[in-house]
């Protein structure tokens, strides 16, 4: 069931280590079917180098394994708790990525400086509040998610412009309409945290770029008025 | 038609993932026949690995699309500006490489403070004035053209002696007597970013390199007194 | 003799280039028979690139070889004191990972600021005290290990979860069960080192992670609880 | 003629990119025969990729091209120096390696702060004085061969103990028994320069390391007491 998904989410997958993303198996992606309201993810703890389609899991949106013969990543509640609460993504992508780990252990946002943050990011990816005792011991995967989302919500940011968090003392999540764009927003959540990092060490107390230069740039990608690329589907800029 | 200069174009541009310098589609070269005044320029989006001769499009000084099927690279306006007002140079590079686009995110020119530097550029690579929200809401491509040549004007640079700069809260931008020398500079600037910025952290305040030893190691390579490589046309050093 | 564990020996020693852990030669590993009470090392001085299996040598508790035709490492002393005090481990590394180092260098012990951290480390990962001129100049490899021991003991900290420690003005060792999780444990070690240095330039003063949060990852992938991969022999995570 | 080291030299040459030590043609190697007081160098400003033994060039101890149809590097007088006044070392490299270079630009020495440090450099690699202006439009190149050697006399430092300088807003110099020892030396004293550079922005005003411990790691590797490796005449160590 599911292969065009599962060949998907492979190939997402195995563009982590491709893009210097992941240590050993330190990530996972996954891809959902809307209409079966099916999950496919990456199996827990396995190899990318020996890793192959049917390992891939599927799991329903109570976590319940449909397919499968290994555990699905350990962390699938919080993919389910980000498709159930935004539903225009199609993928999600979990790293432990250095640089934009090292602003999740800082507890910091990262805000936009330039025009490379502002193609992709609609302004500051969020840090979430640190987890509480009682959410860290109860169901810890799920509440990952629901913290998540809470930053969201409370903060008034649209997910399908800010497509990416930092989770406190963790480390990040991006999505994206497809598994193939989450990673491809992974890649862009790393690089601006480096030169983030970089421009602060560089000028500390940087402020956050021109909020007209940071609609040019994002609006000139996205949504109605796009003029980049080839056509209306093109993400990518030169 | 040109079809000398689309290859110097499209092997210039297949430079940058080769020196690092760009993430996904992240940059484009352009390069110009000045008899005439038709540009050679990377098409926008197109993947570096995908990218054929035939694919390079050629656009005259107003813009228009001269040659080729695909839409030429968003940043267009801006090299024809800097090939209207820099009238010796024949190669354009425009990158997001990640050293040189933290000094433009901090707003901070790339001072002179040693040889590597000296034997490229003949003074601070400058960073531009913040733009205008009235520039970035108008022509903002063709506007940010402009804004480096008031650089470059307002601060009595010239633009062959200095062959790069930093576009504030944006990233740099190089160019060169053809395509191959401008990659090379932009190269250049990169690695004079990466050390101007370690050499910061190492020493906060440092002072701008001896005069004597900046013109020394310019002009030692450039001009008629140069006496360095195998003959004058010669632009590397041992 | 051995020749499981010559080979186990030779395959973790290969992966310290290729985790990009050692530069030239510095880095060993070795593993033990505790049966046998049997240690098998690198030898001193000898390329990676041409390290065969019959160079692998064999020393008893005494440091006497056993077999082989070539030096042990001059690290030996160090490892055979890890070896009959901390009862659990069958592999020991030593690298001079510039990360890792570099914490060593600064006299500072690497505290615990995310779930990268505490999916290995249960805690800091401690740096030795300085040797004193007596230890340095009395049996000098066996007192650095004694320093290491002292560190553990003193600070009541338990060798099986905290698999590494950073020698003052030296280096880390790191180990494990067997060699490939001691080499396992020192690619996390340089991770966990470049990730919190780059916390420390975003926030200075950065606290300790939520100790619920340490428990937490730690204890599901270790321990009787654990609930993390494919089943209680997995040591990685997904 | 010396056909050996001409083979020598440009095997050094070649080892630069291989190290990530160049970027472009920015280093070069030569090696002495000190009997004929001849010394082979790299030709100025030819690519590493397409250097061959042929391109090498012999110059004597005034600078005089004896065999070669390519310019020597112009670096060349500076090497010349340093083989007149250094009189046990066989091969001189130079670079414009980033970490070490930085260090040149901040004007800064690099101390001791570990055994990586103290298994090759016997105390602080030096920083020499900003060349005056009367220097810099003389005879550039021997006077910077002169700045360093002014460097070890005054400062009571011996070459042999410490095998590389950085030149004050330029870059290093390493030297060694012959090329490869120099190449080694080079390639050590860019990782001292970038772990010395991680621990102070860690802890700032970082003391030496301990004397003691100084003495021993130089003098178990160097010297009459030697005890690492597989012999007197092996430099690696394990």
């Amino acid at each position: 069931m599911l292969e065009d998904l599962k060949e998907q989410v492979l190939e997402a997958n195995l563009q982590l280590p491709k893009h210097n993303l992941v240590t050993f198996t330190w990530g996972n992606v996954s891809g959902i079917n809307r209409e079966q309201e099916l999950i496919v993810i990456k199996p827990s703890g396995v190899d990318y180098e020996n890793m192959k389609v049917e390992d891939m899991v599927v799991v329903d949106f109570d976590g319940n394994v449909v397919e499968g013969n290994l555990n699905p990543s350990s962390d699938t509640p919080t993919h389910i708790v980000l498709y159930k609460n935004f539903p225009d993504i199609g993928g999600v992508v979990h790293t432990h990525a250095p640089w934009a780990t090292s602003w999740a252990q800082a507890g910091r946002s990262i805000p936009p400086l330039g025009t490379t943050h502002a193609d992709y990011f609609y302004g500051s990816v969020p840090c979430t509040r640190e987890m509480t005792d009682r959410e860290i011991n109860g169901a810890y995967e799920l509440e990952t998610g629901n913290v998540i989302v809470e930053t969201f919500k409370e903060q008034d940011i649209n997910p399908n412009a800010i497509p990416g968090v930092l989770v406190h003392s963790h480390a990040p999540f991006t999505w994206g309409k497809d598994p193939a764009e989450a990673v491809h927003n992974a890649v862009v959540l790393e690089e601006v945290a480096k030169m983030g990092w970089k421009t602060f060490q560089l000028k500390p107390g940087t402020e956050d770029m021109n909020q007209a230069l940071l609609d040019k740039h994002y609006l000139r990608k996205h949504g109605a008025e796009a003029y980049y690329g080839q056509g209306k589907s093109e993400v990518r800029r030169s």
